[in-house]
């Protein structure tokens, strides 16, 4: 069990668009960051409130492909699903989906700044298309998944996965 | 050359969000509407300028598939990517980049509404990231493209292509 502490994750709402941004910073590469999402084997260990399991159901992680994955906590399944539109060294664009949720759709923007000695802040930008869908995104409780993943991430960043 | 009267496509930013919809109608089915927009001969045909020719330069058009295709006018050459997010019998839902602002993405969603007696309401909604970027989109001059490719896909539904 890990006894790091962890740095909080910013989240923030854009005060007149329908914009969440998400700031969080690792001890890590940016190489190391944008790897760690796009690997299905890694993301998958990740991402996600800590009492979940998950598994990739596809992923095809390059411009233009597909993405899939399924989260569980016993008989609950939780399935998201997307595409990868655009991958550069320090960016990732893609949609969003929560099948429970069928006809929501987010565009997500990450960036990854590299701030020297091995330290990498993340910005990641969901845009909807209406103020009501952004604040439902922040009353759904993903901030629970957003924190619980990140630890989880620095905790992998710490052992030799990546 | 076709003597035909369009209507007019009515091109509208919303007051507060980054979002620009596009209304038209057309003598048509949902599904001719759907198909013309699916099928990468067919929307070759009938998207963009038209003193513009065209070619698909990949096309998968399902969940998750990517598309790109090229305007040219002469040695111009004018290319768009993306990904097809989600396809139903009304709606397709695909993210689209114009290469020569290679930073700009939006989202795009297309819904077709029966209107019976062999008319549909196509509702085009575009997303992005800012209004200054809504207003880029605004000042483009892709309005043209907008009407003369509704008019060209006037005259195909008026043939037997669709």
């Amino acid at each position: 069990m890990s006894t790091t502490t962890h740095p909080e994750a910013t989240i923030e709402a854009h005060p007149t668009l329908p914009l969440i941004t998400i700031t969080r910073e690792f001890d890590a590469t940016p190489e190391q960051i944008i790897k760690a999402h796009l690997d299905p084997d890694l993301y998958i260990r990740w991402s996600g409130p800590k009492d979940l399991t998950g598994r990739i159901d596809y992923w095809d992680a390059r411009r233009g492909g597909r993405w899939a994955f399924t989260h569980m906590r016993g008989d609950e399944e939780y399935s998201f699903y997307g595409s990868f539109h655009e991958i550069t060294d320090d960016k990732i664009v893609q949609t969003f989906t929560f099948t429970g949720e069928p006809d929501g759709v987010s565009l997500e923007t990450m960036t990854v700044e590299d701030l020297g000695n091995g330290r990498t802040r993340l910005i990641a930008q969901s845009l909807v298309d209406s103020m009501d869908s952004r604040d439902a995104w922040l009353r759904s409780g993903m901030e629970v998944g957003v924190r619980d993943g990140y630890a989880k991430l620095d905790d992998l960043l710490a052992g030799d996965a990546l």
